[in-house]
């Protein structure tokens, strides 16, 4: 199993821990400390060792700040998780605070004692954030200080090490083009940006570039590691040497120098006392490295980090990988979904029981590397809490007459998948169709949508919110996200949302995710990814269109949808789509799934 | 008349009145001048004597620069007018060039001397512009250097008087909140915003705030002043006395101190002198007047303009007095598409005997004081000329088998318009027809939006392209920009645009004017003004939710209409928006008009 169901937080540590924390802070003349939920990458997903702010608070999720002053504290958590906080952390301990309503650097400015010294770890806190607090602890009349050794660690007794996973070469079948081209590539665009080298410290760009992957964090193959890129094409890896077995070191022998990681320091001071302008990406880069730049001489210039944008370009060979991947994953979640709708209306299928399933399918495709996230199955209510993990004490029963989501991905060497199906156990009432097909028609506008180059996902998003909107509901998240091949299930820059001003380019991968959330009662979402394309020369068109291939084949469950809210576009879409999906799928399938994918993926 | 249509360019005098100019520039000692089509207020209409761009260079356009250097010269346009420039100027002495492609700031680093001093009129510039060209000389070696006087008006020998036209008081009822309750609002927003005065340069602004209108300037009721505004709600207005009748002042009397224009300057240096916080906004503000503060010694803060917004918001009065207007000139226009309907096909009217015409109706409601913009009147090919304005050199006969494209509006005291129609004269083709249809389309997916709070222009700007998008198909300018009551026709903050992100809000009136060009052959565009408005709770919905109520009131060409592209729910649109046409224009229409507006307005 790649998913755990335990429930991990004990709030009833929180106190014990701050304690042990504010000794060591006034044993070092300090006046506070900021736990960020952070590693030296700034990743989705951190290493054990690094997850600093569960074992203090005990508040697991993926986004989050704590505050520790003598006197008081506070965590500081997204929308996703105030009421997740509440039931995990000691809130007497820990006050907690909606980080957007009450963002961590105003807080500061009000809270923090005039002369006091907050400290912060510069490994553990971007560029960016940094100059935000220093500027707030500044306003209150405090100061914000680095330290060298992070002083929680130095409480932490049974902290883990740090991971040391092998990493291994991509397949260049894979990877579709050799690390060797992606370095020049990238190298020719440092020197338009005017910059003599940059600084890598994002795991998942190290991976691309050169085409290599790892397995230091869950579910997303990423080798911890910083590089160096220079402008002449000479890049530089630092990495623990542990890491690297034979078959890696002869990969790497003639693309990178690899270099032990003890090393980066004196690699930046070398880039400054020559004066070179180096390139950081402010928004992911360690205040470490920027700090340590700028005093060894370099000249640091703020950039998206060069990897990013060539990254999310998918070339042919990546492009064909997903869809052998979304081809095997559709198979597996079909054949799960065929289980569920015998097993679940007779009853005994809950919430673990259904995600131990589907990854069991998964599994059987004998290529599973990893589920790219931990699952999402939530029946009724539970299927309303939009980021919910399921646990053994929150662990509900499929009943009928509720709507079961589930969202889920894999890891395969050929590509990452995202997915989420909502299906009705039993009959769905008259409001849940309406407001699914409320949702399916914001998905499928979303799907067939065609748009000039230079069109951001910010100009979509209303597209897969409209049926809502004249509805009168929305949803509160992104419609969608990037995801990577055989990477990140969430990476940039593209995204459709009202905040994304990137424009979509042909070969990004993006889900499309609308969904409708009724708290208490169920939650719907509908989500395919799709490819950029670019679309077939229209007839009587003038201009060169983009549009979107959906990769995603599982599906989509008719029982849920009100024929007659459909236009006759909309139900063109979805006939086609499922023919599409029960031609894919058929191939191979055993004779139960068969049957009942063709009544799942018959014509309305 | 309103307008005239006369061809005033004359390329011929450019390479002698250059001439003037660079012996001027050597008298003082200078290497070169930039010459901005602006007056001080950067309005879009600017009086006679400030069209110094058009005098030394012969473009008429309503934006673009000219750089003079000793030895060269160049002319920046946008993209509406670069056919234009080539027509109106002596492309030898003025080099043109594509402002966004190849920007003014650019050339200046690439051509100008080392050494060299380029020189501006610190009044013509906005703040931001001024930063722009230093950067850019200083970059080539040179230096950026105002002038006290400006040089070009010392050899324009008979150049205009600057106006002089009478400012009047804006009746309460159509203005519907007094001035003193606006300078209280805007003044307490000032406080929360840390800034003890905000100086006003645009007169829509001053316009609005003191419930004043003038006559400075073309199709817009501008009084051309300056006025300041201090936290403590105390105003002073910058303004020639002369421009003042007793009914202004005995208006003005209790709400703003009135001070000579000259005492301006040394109200700034008052300001400076007891160091106070002073808001400007630097894309309107005059560098003269940053530069002015800043010397002085106050803390120059950046801003929107204060008014921007709430001037955008309008009350309940205002939107009654535009609904007012908007019928007013619904019937008028509908006159005219009545009397074209018969005239046109048998011959006999071309663009400007159609402009002419179309201007009498407006004035035969008596209550028409200005067109809002010089009326678009393009037959065929004219009409794909997005920005046409038809001169006796252009001027062509509407005929069969042509579309005929009318873009006009009109200032009246409760409100001004703006609208846009297309019909066909005689039969139109069938791609006519179809792409008349997706234009339609597009009009109605903006017409029938509907979105939460915080929604912005960005976000609806491709409802309006998406039909347009589908068959191959877009156009180059923005679906829709903001107007004001009894003011600007274009006005900020908020556009229906990819690059606008400011929320829609109850009160904004923006136009909903996607478009076809076809170059060559014909232009098609649709255009209804708007208002934002609360729509009412939809039954089973959860949030609420804004929409769109159309104010403008007249026949769509239903002959241009393919109704088999469109959707039930398009249809029952069109026909619910002719019905209250046909309703709310009947009464007290002439026989023959009624005649033709039923037939107009049928149900399809």
């Amino acid at each position: 199993m790649f998913q755990t169901f335990d429930d991990t937080a004990n709030p009833a540590l929180g106190a014990e821990r701050a304690k042990r924390l504010r000794d060591e802070l006034l044993q070092r003349g300090l006046d506070g400390f900021l736990i960020p939920r952070a590693d030296e990458h700034q990743g989705e997903y951190v290493p054990p060792h690094a997850e600093r702010l569960r074992w203090l608070t005990g508040f697991s999720g993926s986004a989050g700040l704590a505050i520790v002053l003598l006197e008081k504290a506070a965590i500081f958590v997204d929308g996703r998780y105030t009421l997740q906080v509440r039931t995990q952390t000691d809130i007497d301990t820990f006050e907690p605070k909606h980080s957007s309503e009450e963002p961590p650097a105003r807080w500061i400015e009000e809270v923090l004692p005039k002369g006091a010294k907050l400290a912060y770890d510069p490994w553990l806190h971007t560029v960016d954030a940094v100059e935000r607090y220093r500027k707030a602890a500044e306003k209150a009349g405090g100061t914000l200080v680095p330290v060298d050794s992070n002083p929680l660690d130095a409480v932490w007794n049974d902290q883990p090490a740090p991971p040391m996973a092998m990493v291994t070469p991509h397949p260049l079948d894979f990877a579709g083009e050799a690390a060797i081209d992606k370095i020049k590539r990238v190298a020719t665009n440092l020197m338009s940006d005017d910059a003599d080298a940059a600084v890598l410290t994002m795991p998942d760009s190290i991976a691309w570039l050169f085409n290599i992957r790892g397995s230091d964090v869950p579910h997303t193959p990423l080798p911890l590691a910083f590089a160096l890129l220079h402008e002449d094409g000479h890049a530089e890896l630092f990495i623990d040497e542990r890491k690297l077995g034979p078959d890696t070191h002869a990969h790497l022998g003639n693309i990178v120098t690899v270099r032990p990681r003890d090393e980066f320091g004196t690699a930046l001071d070398d880039l400054g006392g020559a004066q070179k302008t180096v390139l950081i990406d402010p928004t992911t880069c360690a205040a470490w490295i920027g700090a340590r730049l700028a005093t060894a001489g370099a000249e640091v210039k703020r950039n998206a980090d060069p990897c990013e944008l060539p990254k999310a370009c998918k070339n042919k060979f990546e492009i064909d990988g997903t869809r052998a991947a979304h081809l095997r994953d559709g198979r597996a979640l079909t054949r799960f979904l065929a289980w569920l709708a015998k097993a679940a209306p007779s009853g005994g299928v809950d919430e673990i029981t259904a995600a131990k399933k589907l990854e069991a399918f998964r599994a059987e495709t004998g290529k599973l590397k990893d589920l790219s996230f931990d699952t999402i199955s939530g029946a009724g209510p539970n299927g309303a809490v939009v980021h919910y993990r399921v646990t053994e004490t929150t662990n509900q029963p499929l009943k009928p007459g509720e709507l079961y989501l589930v969202d889920s991905g894999a890891q395969y060497l050929d590509g990452t998948t995202d997915v989420t199906r909502t299906v009705a156990i039993g009959e769905p009432s008259t409001e849940q169709r309406r407001h699914f097909t409320c949702v399916l028609k914001g998905h499928i506008g979303i799907a067939t949508a065609r748009f000039p180059d230079g069109t951001s996902g910010a100009q979509l998003d209303a597209f897969a919110r409209m049926p809502l909107w004249k509805s009168g509901l929305d949803y509160d998240h992104g419609t969608g996200h990037g995801v990577g091949s055989y990477l990140s299930v969430h990476e940039g820059p593209q995204r459709i949302s009202k905040m994304s001003h990137v424009a979509l380019k042909p070969g990004m991968i993006v889900s499309n995710e609308p969904g409708f959330y009724k708290a208490g009662a169920y939650g719907i979402r509908i989500e395919n990814l799709l490819v950029v394309t670019e679309a077939d020369m229209i007839e009587g068109g003038e201009r060169p269109m983009l549009g979107f291939e959906t990769l995603t084949l599982a599906p989509i469950d008719l029982n849920c949808v009100e024929t007659g809210l459909l236009t006759s576009e909309e139900k063109d879409w979805l006939n086609a789509y499922h023919a599409r999906v029960r031609k894919a799928l058929s191939d191979g399938m055993d004779a139960k799934t068969l049957a009942w994918l063709k009544e799942a993926t018959r014509a309305i």
